[in-house]
């Protein structure tokens, strides 16, 4: 009698996208007219085609696998030499940043590497997850079951829940409790808010006295627009003996649909293996990778390597330079209805308050119905969410501006009680 | 502190193909000049360039990428449904099988596929794995924690292993003892035999009694050519019951560079929960690509629908006939060498047996050092692998032949006296 893991039926059933696709359709299915003003500034999803450096070393990539001579077959699971290099020496070593070309590892997407990880760490680590948060760190753990079931608020038994608000600027503080691994997000997503170098400093400081692993998720750092954040968590004096970074090409360089990305896994991180003795962590994600993985598509790996080429510097520059207009346009146009707004400045995404009353479904609704504008619903991602909602960068300027021009002419008032 | 995946730590070091690597390199910088006649009949790697069906697809969908109208950002996590319609149309449909585009799960390889599947079952299933098998059945119920340590042997305590034997013609039958997961692969690597019908049926009828569930991994399915073989366990009454089905582009595509395969989920397959309830397994393993995958590239996926295309379906076609062609000409070579040899008709692998007294590792050594050909050790698979061998047919015509005529130069008796 083969048996599931049992872990999955603790999931909640209703995902955050899927539930916002449904309500759509539903809608535009209610409202032929107005389904055509629909925009969409819900899921983070880029708008924009391919840098054109990019495109060029695509077709050559695939010219290449239509000859004998320059056919590729298997590459290393880690990612191809060219690439772990050129991410290293460009997003690390010429900031001054100490990482080796092979504690870079190629994957297919930093989705993919947050729920992987957990692979390597043992059942008994007490886990650390800022409130709200990308809901893939809290589904991943209770897959792999490291929680008990949800609580009526949807949050998990077991699960030690980081709250982030505007008393702390959106960046939880370590907690007196003592943590084994810990997820952090900065740029953040869902909030748009960034960590300083002390707030990182003081996480840091926290794991090597707690021997704890950070999970620090980086996949917005290009957005970063002030000179004082720190783009990479190893810009932090001891993070290499305690931290493990995701970065992706998703947002980066618009990949979303061509899927690359890579984790950065430091020699000289370790953890206790039963014994309580240290043992390095490389060796480990080495093998997950060699025995559950089989890189990444050679000709991708092409067009991740021609983001770091000048022309690819430049439009990938373009590109997030085009995004973070968008946010400032949307950050006026939320500010003129009168909202409470964060984020958006380092940041492709903006965390807006809802007036006073106003649940996070409650606004999504009102503004789908109200200005056919598509928000996320903040409590989708943590019971700290629930009052808020977020508005994406990604979309045309055309469609931000358009955006902009709508929310001010949400009636919050009347429609509470209306 | 952070703890650390112990079960990581009972993976035997050495893993297979890293050692092959090891020991060609070793030669090869000792006799740079006998390197040079090195020819490559390890690894399963494929070496003609992709069919032209595929190249075409894959220019056009970079252009898509390169314009903001026909740009794709996410895709389904599942796969895009001009995929999944494709294959569950040609694959299966159209030779009479039941199979719904739902069941098809898009992915980056079946060596993901085959080791992610054990995210959605429990830790108490008893599982059954041939012998000699592919090595990432073992290693990843290793991983997960369903394995004792390894014994002197290189086996695992807890996994239940099926030997595969001349006798049995190298497809296991079940046991008399209950299992609830298992493994077959066919046509198989490494051994190159393929289950029949009757077979298959009893391994179905074996599935369904005691409520199991089969994991058919059918990735050189292309390589049929005996009209009797089933070419998936859906052609077996009652499969839809109790099997998943793995499948790849790899080897059929000539994708083992570019990354795509796909599993069949049936909505009828189910297992139970920790209260003895069963419950559909194909609601499990969409949340867990949900949650933990992002799609596969958008250009990868309209390259494997091309696959599909009437000029596809030839060059598809004249690839497997090339493979075939060479296996041909090396089962000639090996039997003029004297050696006993299996497989190579119906799959791209032939497995063949070591003169008496002479181990798998010895014939690698021998065989490099004395004609300079690279083989696959049979003992790598297995326990049961010991005394064998596997040559790959994957390689141009003229290194087939080249082969075919460098074995039966090999001086079995003197070497092993010398």
């Amino acid at each position: 009698m083969a048996q599931l893991n049992d872990n999955y039926l603790k999931l909640k059933a209703g995902y955050l996208f899927p539930e916002i696709a449904r309500r759509v359709k539903a809608f535009c299915d209610q409202n032929p007219v107005a389904a055509r003003r629909v925009i969409r500034c819900g899921i983070g999803d880029v708008t924009e085609p391919l840098p054109a450096a990019c495109l060029k070393a695509l077709h050559a990539a695939v010219d290449e696998m239509g000859d004998r001579a320059t056919f590729r077959g298997y590459g290393p699971e880690q990612g191809y030499d060219f690439l772990r290099a050129a991410i290293a020496q460009n997003e690390y070593r010429d900031r001054g940043i100490e990482v080796a070309d092979d504690e870079i590892f190629i994957s297919d997407g930093s989705k993919c590497d947050c729920g992987n990880i957990l692979d390597i760490f043992g059942q008994e680590n007490a886990i650390g997850i800022p409130d709200p948060v990308y809901p893939v760190y809290v589904d991943t753990n209770v897959m792999a079951g490291h929680t008990g079931a949800a609580e009526e608020t949807g949050a998990y038994q077991g699960l030690e829940y980081l709250p982030c608000t505007p008393a702390n600027g959106f960046v939880p503080e370590p907690p007196a409790k003592k943590l084994d691994l810990i997820y952090l997000c900065s740029p953040n997503n869902p909030t748009g808010a960034v960590a300083s170098r002390p707030q990182l400093q003081a996480w840091v400081d926290y794991a090597i006295k707690h021997r704890a692993i950070i999970l620090f998720d980086a996949a917005y750092e290009a957005y970063i627009t002030d000179p004082a954040i720190p783009h990479s968590i190893y810009e932090i004096p001891g993070a290499r003996e305690c931290a493990i970074e995701f970065r992706s090409f998703s947002k980066h360089g618009g990949f979303t649909g061509v899927r690359c990305a890579f984790t950065v896994m430091p020699k000289t991180l370790l953890a206790a293996d039963g014994r309580g003795r240290y043992q390095p962590l490389h060796p480990l994600w080495n093998r997950r990778m060699c025995t559950k993985f089989n890189g990444v598509s050679y000709i991708v790996q092409r067009a991740a390597e021609a983001l770091y080429s000048p022309e690819g510097k430049q439009q990938v520059r373009a590109l997030i330079e085009h995004y973070l207009g968008n946010a400032r346009v949307l950050m006026a146009g939320t500010q003129a209805a009168g909202l409470q707004v964060y984020g958006g400045v380092n940041a492709p995404y903006l965390w807006v308050r809802t007036p006073a009353g106003v649940t996070s479904w409650q606004a999504f609704d009102k503004i789908l119905g109200e200005v056919q504008v598509v928000i996320t619903p903040g409590s989708g991602f943590g019971a700290q969410g629930e009052g808020y909602f977020r508005i994406s960068a990604f979309n045309s300027r055309a469609n931000a501006e358009e955006v902009a021009r709508r929310l001010p002419q949400l009636q919050w008032s009347q429609s509470l009680w209306g």
